[in-house]
C-alpha cells in the first residue's frame, strides 16, 4: 500500500509542471549517492590502505562484469529474490546484476530470505564462476567491485543498494588453516592501519556449530532455524533467543538450554583445549575436527601476535549454507565517549571464513577448489570515517596540486603558460587561474581555498632576471628561485616527511 | 533472421543436458569480459599514467551510480535506444545502466542512431546532471567509470557491451580557449606518456563548420546529414563522399564542391590565418568567431610546445549536437612496419571538445555551465597494450611482492610464520608457500614463476646465528644478513631505481 502511494506520488513528481523537455527530476536512483570531490579523497584513503595491505600479502588482482548471467547468480539458491536487480529482457541473454545480500538478511531477520545466507559475499559467486570457467585450481586474488541490493536503503548507516565490496580470497589444496591465518591476519592489519578504533574479530567453525548442534539434539530439519536464533545473540539476550528457539521454534528446552551452555562461551586456546576435553563434543567428529583446526588456527595467530584481538566465539553463525570451515566477523567496539544507544559492538565491518565447496557447483565435473576469503564492509568504514571528518572539521584536500603559477602583473598569461608547461612536463602538479589577467589577491585566495602550498609568481623584474618568485602559503615566505632550479626547489618543499 | 536463430541457440545451449540443478552456463554475458591478473597489470599501468596525468592539472574526481533514472539519460534526444540497457521495472523508478554511444555511430555508419550523436560522451550526462543537482558551476574533474552499451561487440578491436570511459571536464566561466588549450595538452602528455606511437590530434569548431555549411549554400535542414557526410572524410575518399551528398542526401553540386573546397584542408596558425580573409567566411559571424578562437588556441598550443602534433582540420565534424565550440579527436598513426590495411589512422584514442550547453539542459532555470572536456578511449588502448605484450613476449608481474619467506628444512613453518609477519609489519611485500614442509627447490620455483626477486631462507643455523640468508633469484647470489637488518637490506635491493 505505501510502496503504491510512493509510486504515485513518484508519478505525480515526474509530471510535475510539464513546462517543457527541459523537465528533468533531479535526482540519482532510489539507495544510490553521488560521492563528491571530498568524499572520492576519504574513499581513496581506504581503498589504498586497503590494497596496500593486499599487495603487502601478494595478492593479484582480477575484475569480471558488473552483470552476470541471471543463473549463474540464482542458480544456487534458486529463489527469485526480490533483492536482486534484473536487467530488462531486451532479447538475447538475461541478465542480473552482480549482489550481495549481506546486511539486509540480519536488518530483515526473518523475512522472505533465509538469514542463512551469506554474508558478506558480494564477488564470491562471480569469482567462483570465474575459477571453474578458466579452471583455475590456485589463486590469491582481490577483487574491489560495486555489488547491488534492491533493499530499503538506511545511507546514514551506510546502507545503499550501490556500494563497494572489497574481497581478497586463497583458492587451492593447501596445508590446514595456513591461509585461513593469513585471511585474519590481513583484517587486522586492515583495522589497525584505518585506526578506526578498538575492534575484536570473533571465530567459529561450522564444523564446531554443526557438532555442537548434534550433541545437542537438535533436529537435522531445525538446523538451519535454531542456527539462525543463535546469530541473534550479538542483539539480543540470551534469554530472548531460548524463548524464541522454545517457543516459535519448537526445540525442547533441554535442547535450548544445552545449546545455551555452549553458546555463551567465548575465549581462546584455553577454552578450545576445555572444548576437546568436552565429553560429548570430544565424541562428535565434526566437531572434534573443527577444534582440531581452530587449535592450529590459534597457534598460528598467536605467531602473527594477533590473539589479543580475537576471541573463539561459539554463538559466532553466518552464513552456513555457503562456509564449510572456518568463519569471522570483525566488529567496532564501541569507543567510551560515544553517546551510541547500542551497547556493545557499533556493527560489523569486515567478515569471511572457509567455502570449499562453491567452485565445484559451477565445475560441469563438479571439482572442488578449497577457498578461504574476507571481504571487508568498506561502505560501513567510510561512512564511520566521513563522520569524523564532518565532526572534526578537519580539512581534507581534494587535489594534490604543489604549486600554483601566479602573476603579480598584467598581461602575463603566456609567461605563466609557458612556466606551467615546463613543470607539468618535469611532473610537477601544477595548476594556473584561467583568467587573463587575474588579481594577486585572488590567486592567493584560490591556494588557502583548495591547500596549494607553494606559489611560484612571475613578474616583469623576475623574468629580466631569470627567476621565479616562490611563495610558502602558510608562512608567506618569499625566495627568489632561479628558474632552472625551480623543479628541485618545488619537489624538495612538497616532498612527504 | 540470425538474431532468432542465435537466441533459439542459446536456448537450447542454456536447457543443455538439464541433468541437475548444478548445470551452469560457464560464460560471461556477450561482449563483456573477465580481465585477468596479467590484464589487470596492464590496466593499472595505463589508468595510472592516466590519473597521475590528471592530477598533474590539478583534477579532483567524483564518481556516479552505474545506473540513472531512465529520463536522465534518455531524456535529451527522447529516443527509446536500443542501445541501452535498461534495468527491468521491478517496482519503483526506470532505470537505464549509465552509457557510450561513441564507436558505435561511427561503425554503424547511418544505422538506427543518429552518427551526429557525440563521440566519447560515457559519463557527460551524469556530470551534467551532477553539476545541476548540486549547483556546481566550478569544478575541474576527471571520472573513470565503467559504460554500457547493448552493440554488437567486436572484442578484437576493443569494442565490449562493457568498458571504461576516462573523462577529464572542466566547467566554468573562465577566459577563452585556456582551458580548452589545457585539455589539448592533457591528450598529448597521456599519448606521448603511454608510448602508444606516433598520434596526431584533429582539431576543429563547430561554429566554423556552422559558418563553412552557411557559406557554401547548405540549408539548414540539411546540416546534420551533410556533417555526417564530411565526417567520413577519414574513412572515404572525397569523391565518394561527395557523390554521397549530391546523390544521396540531394545537396547541389556547386555546394558539394565548395564545402569539398574547404573539408580538405587542414594544417596550423597559417591556415588560420588564411581563412580569416577569406572572403566568404570573414563574412560570417560564427566562422568569424570560431577561426578567432581557433587562432588563440594555437597561439596557446604553442606556448605549450605541442603544435608538432596538432592539425586544424575542417574535416574534423563529431557530435554537433552536444559541441558548442573546440572539437578534436586523437589517432593513432601507423607505425612504418606495421603490416595493417588501413592506410592512415589506426583509430581514435581519444576525443573531446567544448560543450557550453549540456549542464542547462539540467539546471530547472536553464542556467549554463560553460564545460569543455576530453575522454580517453582507455579500451583501444588496452587492446594495443595487450597485443604488443603478447607479441614481445614481455613477462608482465601480476604482483608486488618483494620477497618469499622460505626454508631449506623441515619443520620450520612456524618460523616461516615468525618471520613473514615480522616482514608484513614492517611493510614489506612478502608471501610464503602454505605448506608444512615445502621443498627448497619448490620454493626457488614460485619465485621464478611469479618474479619474485628474493628469498629470505631461515634455517637450523641462520636461527642459531641470528641471521636470515638472503637470497637473489636473478643471480642466485646469497649474502647472510642480521635479522634486525633484514628490512632495511631488502627494501634497499627492490627499491626502484
Amino acid at each position: 500500500i505505501a510502496k503504491e502511494v510512493a509510486k504515485l506520488l513518484e508519478m505525480k513528481a515526474q509530471l510535475g509542471g510539464d513546462e517543457g523537455k527541459h523537465k528533468f527530476v533531479l535526482k540519482t536512483p532510489k539507495g544510490t549517492r553521488d560521492y563528491s570531490p571530498k568524499q572520492m579523497a576519504i574513499r581513496e584513503r581506504v581503498f589504498n590502505a586497503i590494497i596496500t595491505c593486499f599487495k603487502r600479502h601478494g595478492a593479484e588482482v582480477i575484475d569480471t562484469p558488473v552483470f552476470e548471467l541471471k543463473e549463474t547468480l540464482t542458480g544456487k539458491y534458486g529463489e527469485d529474490s526480490k533483492l536482486i536487480y534484473d536487467l530488462k529482457d531486451q532479447g538475447g541473454e538475461l541478465l542480473s546484476l552482480r549482489y550481495d545480500l549481506t546486511i539486509s538478511c540480519t536488518a530483515s531477520a526473518e523475512g522472505s530470505l533465509s538469514p542463512l545466507l551469506p554474508s558478506f559475499w558480494g564477488t564470491a559467486v562471480p569469482f567462483a564462476r570465474y575459477l571453474a570457467m578458466n579452471k583455475i585450481t590456485n589463486i590469491k586474488r582481490y577483487h574491489i567491485a560495486k555489488v547491488y541490493r534492491r533493499d530499503n536503503p538506511a545511507m546514514t548507516r551506510g546502507r545503499y543498494r550501490e556500494f563497494y565490496q572489497c574481497d581478497f580470497d586463497i583458492a587451492g589444496q593447501f596445508d590446514p588453516m595456513i591461509p585461513d591465518a593469513e585471511c585474519l591476519k590481513i583484517v587486522h592489519e586492515i583495522l589497525s592501519d584505518l585506526q578506526l578504533g578498538d575492534f575484536l574479530i570473533k571465530v567459529n567453525d561450522r564444523r564446531i556449530l554443526d557438532g555442537m548442534f548434534a550433541v545437542c539434539g537438535v533436529p537435522d530439519s531445525k538446523f538451519r532455524t535454531i542456527c539462525s536464533s543463535v546469530d541473534k545473540l550479538d542483539k539480543m539476550p540470551w534469554e530472548e533467543v531460548r524463548s524464541e528457539m522454545v517457543g516459535e521454534k519448537g526445540l525442547s528446552p533441554e535442547a535450548a538450554d544445552h545449546i545455551g551452555e555452549y553458546v555463551q562461551l567465548h575465549g581462546g586456546l584455553d577454552l578450545i583445549e576445555r572444548l576437546l576435553q568436552d565429553p560429548q563434543l570430544s565424541q562428535n567428529k565434526l566437531a572434534k575436527e573443527g577444534l582440531g583446526d581452530m587449535k592450529l588456527l590459534f597457534e598460528y595467530l598467536t605467531l602473527f601476535g594477533i590473539t589479543g584481538k580475537i576471541s573463539f566465539d561459539l554463538s559466532l553463525a553466518r552464513g552456513l549454507d555457503y562456509y564449510t570451515g572456518v568463519i569471522f566477523e570483525a566488529v567496532l567496539l564501541q569507543q567510551e565517549n560515544d553517546h551510541v544507544e547500542e551497547s556493545v559492538s557499533v556493527g560489523s565491518v569486515a567478515g569471511g571464513g572457509r567455502y570449499d565447496g562453491l567452485v565445484g557447483m559451477f565445475d560441469p565435473k563438479g571439482r572442488k577448489v578449497p577457498c578461504v576469503g574476507v571481504s571487508i564492509g568498506i561502505e560501513r568504514i567510510f561512512s564511520i570515517l566521513e563522520q569524523r571528518v564532518e565532526a572534526s572539521e578537519e580539512k581534507i584536500r581534494t587535489t594534490e596540486t604543489q604549486v600554483l603559477v601566479a602573476s603579480a602583473q598584467k598581461k602575463l598569461l603566456e609567461e605563466r603558460l609557458k612556466l606551467i608547461s615546463e613543470l607539468w612536463d618535469a611532473g610537477i602538479k601544477a595548476e594556473v587561474l584561467y583568467k587573463k589577467n587575474p588579481k594577486l589577491l585572488n590567486q592567493l585566495q584560490y591556494c588557502e581555498d583548495t591547500g596549494i602550498p607553494l606559489v611560484a609568481i612571475v613578474g616583469e623584474q623576475e623574468l629580466k632576471d631569470g627567476v621565479v618568485k616562490l611563495r610558502v602559503v602558510a608562512t608567506r615566505e618569499e625566495v627568489n628561485v632561479r628558474r632552472e632550479s625551480l623543479v628541485e626547489e618545488i619537489r624538495m618543499r612538497t616532498s612527504r616527511p
